[in-house]
C-alpha cells in the first residue's frame, strides 16, 4: 500500500470522506451552505524550506484550501491557521514573513483570519490550515453530477506546477528576479493561484454538473469524478492544454502528457457541463479536454487515434 | 523568552488572538453565533505515545477542543480533524482506536465528523482538532465581562491532571484495570472531560459575567480574565477545591496548592458571576475560590491571613 492509497483508506474508513467532496457542506442559515474545508502541510513531506520563502509558503497554506471553496462554487469568508512550530524556527523573520505572506492572499479574496493554534513541534514545520466558506443553500457543485454526455474541462494550461517541482528537484531554486520560464514554472508550484472567481461563476450561471480543483492530478481528479458520479471519461490527449513554457523543460511530447496528465498541484479547476452552453458562456482560459462516458470508473485517453486507459498515477506529495 | 511567552506573542502579532477567547465568534444565521476553536496537538510536546493509549489520545484531541466551546457556554456541533502520521504508525490497529476514542466522545455529545485531512510526517503523530459549535447571538461568555465584586468559581477540584502528569514524568504508567489514586489521576490527564452541560447552563440562566477554561493552570487563566476585564482578582487558597486523591501524590499541603494553582489541564471552567445568584442555583461541584477585584492585573492569592502576588506560572506543554 502506498501513501496514496494509505489517505484515501482512513479517509474513507474512518469518515474523514463523509460528503466526499473537496469541501464539507453543512447548514448555515436559511440562504446559504457553510463549507469547511483543512489542509495539513508539512515539511519535507508536502515542501522544503529551502526550495520556498516564508512569504511563498504562507500563501500557498492559504491557496490550497482557498482552492477547495473554488471547486465548490463558493465564496470564502473566514480562515483559521494551525502551526507546529520547531524552535530552530523560533524567530520573528520568519514567521513574520510567513503571515505576511498569508495575509496577503487573504487581503486580495477578503479572508479574515480569525483563529487557530500554535504549538511547538520537536523538529519540522506543521501548518493546518482550515477556510469557511459560503454557498447558495443546495447549489455546492459537488463531484457526483457529471453524466454521460457532459464535456470535461479546465480552467487553465496543466503542467506548470509539477514542471516546477521536476525544477526543483534538479536542484533549481526560485529566483524572485528571473522571469525565464523555469522561475516561472517553480513559481506554479511555489504559488499556486486559486480560481475563486471562475468557480463562483460556474456556480451562479448552473454551467458545471460537477467540480473538483487539479491537486493529485489530472488521472486521479478526474478518476474521482467519475467514481462519486459513476461515470467514465474520455480524455483527449490533443486538446490538453500544455503550459506555454512546459516543452523548455520536458524534453518531449510524451513528457509534456506525462505531466499535464498526472502531475498535480495546478490548482487549475476540473469541472463538467453542457459544452454547447459552456462554450457559449465565452469563459476565458476554459479548455474542453475530454467527454463523460457511460462507461463506469473507465477513464480512456485518445491520443492519434488510438484509445488506451488512463490509470490514476496523480499524487500529492513529492 | 519561553515558549509559553513565544506562543502568546505570536497569536497576538498575527492576529490568531482576535476574539482573545476561547473560540472565535461568527455571526451564523438571526438565531445564533458560529464558534470556531482548533487545537494543535504534538507527539513529545503535548503528549507521549508511551504514556497514553491512542483510544485516550483520540478522546483527549476531541475533549480540549469540546473544552473551548464550553467555556464560551455553547452547543457543539461538528468536528474536523487533520492527522499527520509518521511511517511507523501506518497500521490500521492504531488509527481504529485512535479514530474509535474520537467517535465514542463524539457520540456523548453528538458531534459529527465532517471532515479534515490526513498528511504523512517524517517521524511524530500530529492532531489538529478543529470543532464548530453554536450559542445564542450575543450569549457567548467572553473573558472580558469579569467585574469588580464577582465571585470567581471553578467547576470541580483541580490538581488532578498535574499530579497525573507529574506521576507519569516519574514513570507510572496507566493501568486501565487499577482503580487506585494514581491511575486516576493519570487518567485524568489523558483523559480530560468536557464541562459543556454546565458551560451551557451558565449561559442559558446568565449567570456567568465571563469565563475560561483551566488548560494552562489557574494562576495563567484568571490573569487572562483579569487582563481581558481590566480587573484584579482574589484568590483564597484555602477555599481551592483539591482532587480527593491529591494528597496521595503530594507530600504537603504546599505542593497540593502549586499543583493547583498552577498545574494545567484539569479542564474544569473558570468563571465569574454574582456570588448569591451563583450559590442559590444550586449547582453541583461548583467552588467559590475568589473575588473580582478593581486592581487591574494584579492578581492576589490570600492564605492563612497574608496576602501575597500569584505569578502566572500556568503551563500548557511539558
Amino acid at each position: 500500500m502506498n501513501e496514496f492509497e494509505f489517505i484515501k483508506n482512513i479517509k474513507k474508513k474512518y469518515g474523514l470522506d463523509l460528503v466526499g467532496d473537496d469541501c464539507a457542506v453543512l447548514p448555515k442559515d436559511n440562504e446559504n451552505d457553510l463549507l469547511l474545508t483543512a489542509d495539513m502541510i508539512v515539511e519535507e513531506i508536502d515542501f522544503k524550506l529551502d526550495w520556498t520563502t516564508p512569504q511563498l509558503l504562507g500563501q500557498r497554506s492559504l491557496a490550497v484550501s482557498l482552492s477547495d471553496i473554488a471547486a465548490m462554487g463558493g465564496d470564502v469568508t473566514w480562515g483559521m491557521l494551525s502551526i507546529g512550530v520547531p524552535e530552530h524556527l523560533w524567530e520573528p523573520r520568519f514567521l513574520d514573513a510567513f503571515y505576511e505572506g498569508w495575509h496577503d492572499l487573504a487581503a486580495m479574496y477578503e479572508v479574515d483570519l480569525v483563529g487557530g493554534d500554535v504549538s511547538r513541534t520537536t523538529n519540522r514545520f506543521v501548518i493546518d490550515s482550515i477556510v469557511g466558506g459560503i454557498v447558495p443553500k443546495g447549489k455546492a457543485i459537488l463531484r457526483s453530477g457529471a453524466r454521460c454526455g457532459d464535456g470535461v474541462f479546465v480552467s487553465g494550461p496543466l503542467g506548470g506546477a509539477a514542471a516546477g517541482l521536476k525544477l526543483l528537484k534538479e536542484g533549481m531554486r526560485y529566483d524572485p528576479k528571473s522571469s525565464d520560464p523555469q522561475s516561472l514554472m517553480i513559481l506554479k508550484q511555489l504559488r499556486p493561484l486559486p480560481q475563486l472567481r471562475l468557480g463562483k461563476q460556474l456556480q451562479e450561471d448552473g454551467l458545471a454538473t460537477s467540480m473538483i480543483d487539479l491537486s493529485d492530478g489530472l488521472s486521479s481528479d478526474i478518476a474521482h469524478i467519475c467514481r462519486a458520479s459513476g461515470t467514465g471519461a474520455r480524455i483527449f490527449a490533443e486538446e490538453m492544454p500544455f503550459d506555454a513554457d512546459l516543452l523548455e523543460v520536458a524534453g518531449s511530447v510524451d513528457e509534456m502528457l506525462e505531466l499535464t496528465l498526472h502531475g498535480g498541484e495546478d490548482f487549475e479547476l476540473l469541472f463538467t457541463g453542457n459544452s454547447e452552453k459552456i462554450s457559449a458562456a465565452g469563459l476565458s482560459d476554459v479548455f474542453r479536454i475530454g467527454e463523460i462516458t457511460d462507461n463506469p470508473g473507465v477513464i480512456e485517453v485518445v491520443r492519434g487515434g488510438t484509445t488506451e486507459l488512463l490509470p490514476a498515477k496523480g499524487y500529492r506529495h513529492f
